[in-house]
């Protein structure tokens, strides 16, 4: 028979969804802050590449790249308590957020994030 | 019985397509013209949004815009000589074609997009 505690070893992002208050406040800030910088950037890269257009391929890429960075977003930025664990893990390993943004949550989802981040960094290597 | 003469007159788009070498190098020259000032507009409208871009709803407002230009004018402009007389009608109704601009097509020709033109003013009054 498995051993359910083994699961959960072998994939360390599952795990109890961030629930306190104030670290929600927390997760909320630090969610918020990533995603703007996202935003931020595709917002200066749409102006680069407008402010650069020539002909109509140049404006079609410029349409293809929105569509293709608001798929992106509305996927990875995924705000459920549920899947924070998973989106920070991610968003840690691809240095798009700093730990210290995380600072106030619970020890045992710190290590749940960077057990994830972990995961994902030897999972590419 | 039907007349087939009656079912012309009442569908004044249904022509022969132009055909003759210079008919087509005239058509051709013109369909470039009115597609490339369409595609000159949405560059300038992509460049002035892009350029007012403050918060991700203006992105996204950037990038819906693109994709209905794109897809209006990947129907509009047909160029398949049996559609150049419907086309051009249509162009000529939208005062985003000058006559002059057909200035060479065959009198028959011409007669079938004035024809158009003014059945879809009509349509539309």
């Amino acid at each position: 028979m498995t051993n359910p505690s083994a699961i959960q070893d072998s994939c360390p992002y599952q795990h109890e969804p961030v629930s306190s208050r104030s670290e929600k406040a927390i997760a909320r800030k630090a969610f918020d802050a990533v995603l703007g910088r996202e935003l931020h950037e595709v917002i200066q890269e749409a102006k680069r590449m407008a402010n650069e257009i020539q002909q109509s391929s140049d404006l079609w890429d410029l349409e293809h790249y929105l569509t293709q960075r608001r798929k992106e977003i509305d996927r990875e930025y995924d705000y459920r308590y549920s899947r924070l664990t998973h989106v920070f893990g991610r968003l840690l390993h691809e240095n798009r957020l700093n730990e210290e943004e995380l600072r106030g949550l619970g020890e045992d989802k710190l290590k749940s994030i960077r057990s994830l981040a972990k995961f994902l960094a030897e999972d590419a290597a």
